[in-house]
């Protein structure tokens, strides 16, 4: 399967639309877990229910925003895949999508982010102060939750992704505006940023008794190297998404003063006039000086972004090969289709 | 003990500098714990250090930055009385310590502060932005110490605190600026805020085995209790300190639109001129139409510092007489002067 959809990327992410194919259907990808994932979602809703007034109304407002599930549904599978019975992996996988959820908020106060998903951010509708407290009460609702089992190896998993994001973060903040971001500190800030959730994400139902120390590395180097793609992808979509599928304008993140590596790439192969663009949107901070179709014609003239796809194409099929040890399975089959999932989608 | 010093805190806490008694020496209450103090001093230390530039500055500059380390000696002196071995404690010490600085340095975004214990406030050298992020890390840091002796009860009483204490700001929030906030409202803020995790830090000790379940009821009552003192104090000071102890300038509370309990209580007993006082500073955010001396007089006329100086009192009574059921021992006589160090104390 890795063989078959490798060179497919391409296409997927960035063509236009006429020749964009439509990604695999979730249902393919989720039909083995739909009640389970209901059931995350259940949980995932009701813990951030409080007394407390701004908790109930931000959490329902949370709870109710959408979002892909992509973490809680790869650990659900992931847990399928290892034969376990119980729903520990539901309270898990409300877990991470709760992890999740805090650092988006507390991304949009950083990034005075307007929008998320489309909606109203957080930030905007609560204010900043508000903001940081939920984000706090959330992250530590999350590692309340992920003790409920009693595992301690479970939440060191956690707890040691959540510090290495925070830390991608911090990293990401520190060189935010810098035009000489290297490939090599983007990819430390992304592998910090995204991937290490990710791999958490997907290994944890190997810590469920009977541990698998073989399916951990596995599942942990699967969801390395799915994290990477899925931010990869995600660094794309900001060039070639459609601000209706994104809930968020293009160029968002050239705007936020952040560098991607399609960018990255890019800088350093042409001339000083066209690097005068990017330089300026990231001093600026806005597209007054450079309108966002003067960026888009850069990339597409010098075929960055097709780099970046031929890029997290590879990422999607080194995770899918991780997988080959594991004895097939319907789960596993559709662990090997998540990629082309992260890969397709457009948002 | 207990009836010896409850009266006293009266003059301790609220009278004029002539007539203010020193407060009990810190080595009465520190010597049977002083090298472990040093070594969770260490640990902190240690802890903060990082090669993500951000968190290596920022940890340093917090680190040698004092404070009072009332959780963490507490912590070592319930280990002590309950006959621990070992350095699990200093570990645990170490992490209601970072737990207490992650919570200052997002209050102290919250609050736009200039300053904390008498030093430039972290957010202001670095910026809100980092400042959430370092916070966040901070958190999560004190969860993964907590859990390096794999001591699931333990974590849980941590993360439970941590909780509350979130949820304590939060209603505070909610209530900044607001003139009609009631002794009851202000008291469940306390107990979220600060009690919880005074109490946590005192039981945390009867957690490690052997576990002790009565030692464990008796020190969370006495860290509730001398929680609750500790807050009455720290509100008492914003109007009795004096600036350069508390690092910080005095009425510092209402300016930030912080109703506390002297002024709760006295709001309702003094005609609508002078409560127009109080309102005013709480709907401008600072003295330009009222000056703190007009306040400070208010609540000297109306005698509601003293009022509060003998609840914060009945609160260390009440904590030193929850250890009576403890066999006496030199632990157990330190936990016991520990409340006239919280009452007497000047910063």
């Amino acid at each position: 399967m890795a063989g078959e959809t490798a060179s497919a990327p391409r296409e997927g992410v960035l063509a236009g639309e006429p020749l964009r194919p439509a990604p695999p259907s979730p249902a393919l990808f989720l039909a083995l877990i739909a009640p389970k994932l209901d059931a995350v979602e259940e949980v995932f809703r009701a813990s951030l229910a409080s007394d407390v007034p701004l908790i109930g109304e931000a959490g329902a407002y949370l709870a109710g925003g959408g979002g892909k599930r992509v973490r809680p549904a790869l650990l659900l599978l992931a847990s399928r895949m290892l034969g376990h019975d119980g729903d520990e992996d539901v309270t898990y996988g409300a877990v991470v999508e709760l992890i999740h959820t805090a650092t988006l908020i507390h991304d949009d106060v950083i990034d005075h982010a307007d929008l998320r998903r489309g909606r109203t951010a957080v930030n905007r509708l609560w204010g900043n102060h508000r903001t940081v407290l939920l984000g706090d009460w959330i992250y530590t609702l999350a590692m309340q939750m992920a003790l409920s089992h009693g595992r301690v190896e479970v939440i060191r998993r956690l707890v040691g992704a959540t510090l290495r994001m925070t830390e991608g973060e911090l990293l990401a903040l520190e060189r935010l505006g810098f035009p000489g971001l290297t490939r090599d500190e983007y990819f430390a800030i992304i592998d910090r940023k995204t991937a290490r959730l990710f791999a958490a994400a997907c290994s944890v139902p190997a810590l469920i008794p009977p541990a698998r120390p073989d399916a951990d590395r596995i599942l942990t180097r699967y969801g390395e190297a799915l994290g990477t793609c899925f931010q990869l992808v995600d660094d794309l979509l900001d060039f070639t998404g459609r601000e209706e599928e994104l809930g968020k304008p293009v160029l968002s993140d050239l705007k936020e003063g952040k560098l991607t590596l399609p960018l990255i790439l890019l800088l350093p192969r042409v001339a000083a006039a066209r690097r005068r663009l990017v330089e300026q949107v990231l001093e600026d901070r806005d597209f007054t000086r450079v309108a966002p179709e003067q960026i888009l014609e850069l990339v597409r003239a010098e075929g960055t972004l097709e780099e970046v796809g031929e890029l997290a194409a590879q990422y999607a099929a080194s995770a899918r090969r991780e997988l080959d040890p594991l004895p097939i399975s319907p789960a596993r089959e559709a662990l090997e289709l998540a990629p082309d999932f992260v890969l397709y989608r457009r948002s």
